[in-house]
């Protein structure tokens, strides 16, 4: 495969006839075209190279040449389904165990995050023959019909109406770091929300939540949420769904799996994973006990994936796994997430913009506010575009106002690398955003906006699909 | 990747233990284990080697080295999500495009059939914004939960409640090959479901067919039989799903989609494809048109799937486009496909336990029956265990009597194999099933059974799964 055949001209226009526009680019005003990368780094077809804080799903680095090999080794010897005997699923599920509470046993292979959290949700319905499922405020859990339904920050958009428990959120949820309690106060709103499914004389099936919810902000749980809310939902004949799609694999670093944040007394009853697991490659996995997997069997009806558990996705999964222990990328998240959120905290005290900074490993956040209200700093806010344009940096926001830059790069990303994006933002933060005290409306656009350069005229770009010119 | 490591023993104690029951082996009362394929050959642990003639996902050969240099050199160079601009993803959009009519222009990249269906099914609702899918008895459109509910295969055990329309199936349908226009007939059998669903004050958003029901029985269509149905669907604000992921890619020979079996003023408005698009990578697809597209999009909800489209799973589904024409696979489907249909009907002269040989291309169904009234030569069937037994030889059978062998081999399946499979079966039937006219019941099980050889002592073994013994 050449590196470039077409023009990035030709490229766009061809991606705008033949791709859905739901499928949408980053900066769509003028996205960049990647044809290589390495690591941390990606390269664009003139050879620049940017740097990479939000690739999660390249896991170990991108393009690891550890993983090529073993894909490219299982590749040539076979890869049928798993309706054969192999080695390799059953040695990936043993080595998942070890990284598991004993209790999660029994594995099921999938290609996505989306199918992992589809099969939970049927595993779930057929274990407790209950229908009702609680979620978080903004959470997301896939894409998929049955998905969208528990995911609000998707089907806001679409209608959807799902219970929903308010996002634990310590800096600007409904209870704050100076509760008491707020792990409890947060669990006693899941209670609440129990009692109002049981009102309607329904019953609870599953209780949902990424272990860091990821799109809600970047949110790192208050400690003993996860155990009490388990004992709320399991005492209504449910079960605890963690969605690790986001955050296994030692992300988070002196832990494997995010929710092992909660406590060694806290084991969800199924987990799902995803997105990092394959380093790229279309694999993920649903973990339960043998109580759920024994009713899932009871009904005698074959769950048959096709490529799921295939002996080239077990053996990039088992080679994701070596590579994450051989080059103690937990140990490099624990340090060189310390050392981010450390410098990122340094700066905080130096710009008013940044409200809070929060993250455990490689899972980082930084909410950006335009007063000591918290108000936001939200929709006019091309902080990530600039620093693509000017430093090559790529880098996303997202949380309910997308005012989260959110950090959840390759796991190799280095002390140097966190160092220059500090002082990238540090400098965007002084040159381009030092004067926020004052809000101010748009006379073009008549929109309310908090973030604004000095200057009298400013292009915004938010998410990078709307441009408007203010004077 | 060592090509064992564990005893066959140990493999499978590790499979108990550790993958979920519901994820069924083949020949589950002695598994085989698989170690190594090549083309149309599976190898097991002792090198044994065995013709495979159910690997339709293996479309071009199990581990062909063109595919596997692809992916590796894709691989080892960028495998980023769609949201970059990359040359793969629109250069094999532009590839499927020329192989489907014009209307047919936009597409979604995904990962596995279930997940294209899914999303096909979501199209087709936010298009017409109606909510009824009716699909044919005994189809199967994925493991998915949106997709049970409309697979009467699987949801018959599940207490599903789609709107079923009866299975267009000349041989044993309700209308058969004497009737005069059975396509037609067929047709109305779904306007008298679009009738009975609007007498329910509910609308029809989408008929979902696979183009050759395949779990159904290897069913060949009557002709006309879509077009007339597309015009009902399509009277009624529906719009008409063809599911392609067992079918498309060449494997009907003279044609890339099966769908085109229906000729060419037929067009559907989605097409699904799946299993042999990355001949074992997960990839998967939706083409639609345009306007069913804009009306997604016009949601303004993004649609992103993770791994879908990425380019390493365009650059493995470039190469199996570049192999099955280079290597004129469609071509070796038309040729083998014909000898095989022919060498199976000459047996079916000689043997009054076939009753029925039908397919296109390497898509072939041999219906077995106890005698001239159609009565299904079923659940007591070990035909497909001695071929493995006696002849090294994988197959496997469907249909709603599970009386029907399936042939969808690798696209490399060659005239050799096709005469030795057919010699496999002249010989089994001569030999263990020569006499199959009367009817027993089994005195140990009680089950009515009919197809017993002649000595007093028979294991059975009906899908993997049970073993009777009768006397």
């Amino acid at each position: 495969m050449a590196q470039e055949i077409l023009r990035k001209e030709e490229t766009l226009a061809m991606r705008k006839k033949l791709i859905g526009q739901s499928c949408r680019l980053f900066y769509s005003e003028d996205p960049v075209k990647i044809i290589r990368a390495r690591g941390q780094y990606l390269f664009d077809e003139n050879g620049k190279q940017y740097l990479d804080c939000i690739s999660n799903v390249q896991h170990v680095g991108h393009c690891h040449p550890t993983i090529t090999k073993a894909a490219a080794a299982q590749m040539d010897l076979l890869n049928t389904n798993s309706r054969f005997l192999h080695d390799n699923i059953v040695l990936y599920a043993d080595r998942l165990a070890a990284t598991l509470p004993k209790k999660l046993c029994v594995f099921y292979f999938v290609n996505s995050g989306s199918e992992a959290n589809d099969l939970a949700l049927r595993l779930a319905r057929q274990y407790t023959r209950h229908e009702d499922v609680i979620v978080l405020d903004h959470a997301y859990h896939g894409h998929l019909m049955s998905l969208i339904d528990i995911s609000p920050y998707k089907f806001r958009k679409l209608a959807g109406q799902k219970e929903c428990a308010p996002l634990p959120d310590t800096y600007r949820g409904i209870y704050r770091e100076d509760h008491p309690n707020p792990g409890q106060a947060y669990a006693d709103t899941v209670k609440d929300v129990i009692e109002d499914v049981h009102k309607k004389g329904r019953k609870i099936s599953a209780f949902f939540a990424e272990s860091l919810p990821s799109v809600g902000g970047q949110i790192i749980l208050p400690q003993g949420y996860f155990s009490k809310v388990a004992e709320y939902v399991r005492s209504a004949g449910g079960v605890f769904v963690a969605d690790e799609v986001q955050t296994g694999f030692g992300r988070v670093g002196h832990h494997f799996w995010a929710f092992q944040l909660q406590g060694d007394d806290f084991c969800p009853d199924i987990v799902t994973m995803g997105k990092p697991m394959g380093n790229g490659h279309p694999l993920a996995c649903v973990a339960t006990t043998a109580e759920i997997a024994g009713a899932f069997t009871a009904n005698k009806v074959e769950y048959f994936n096709t490529f799921g558990g295939n002996p080239v996705s077990c053996a990039i999964g088992l080679a994701v796994l070596d590579v994450i222990e051989e080059e103690d990328l937990r140990g490099n998240a624990v340090r060189v997430g310390a050392h981010l959120k450390d410098l990122l905290t340094k700066l905080k005290t130096r710009h008013e913009l940044i409200g809070d900074v929060r993250g455990v490993g490689l899972f980082v956040g930084l909410e950006l506010v335009t007063d000591r209200e918290k108000t936001p700093a939200t929709e006019a806010f091309p902080f990530y575009i600039r620093l693509k344009e000017e430093d090559r940096i790529v880098i996303s926001t997202d949380g309910p106002w997308e005012n989260v830059l959110k950090f959840k790069p390759p796991m190799c990303f280095s002390m140097e690398n966190a160092e220059l994006v500090v002082e990238c933002i540090d400098r965007i933060l002084s040159v381009h955003f030092h004067s926020l005290k004052t809000s101010k409306v748009c006379q073009t656009c008549r929109k309310h906006f908090n973030c604004i350069r000095q200057s009298q005229v400013v292009t915004f770009i938010f998410r990078g699909r709307d441009t408007e010119i203010c004077t």
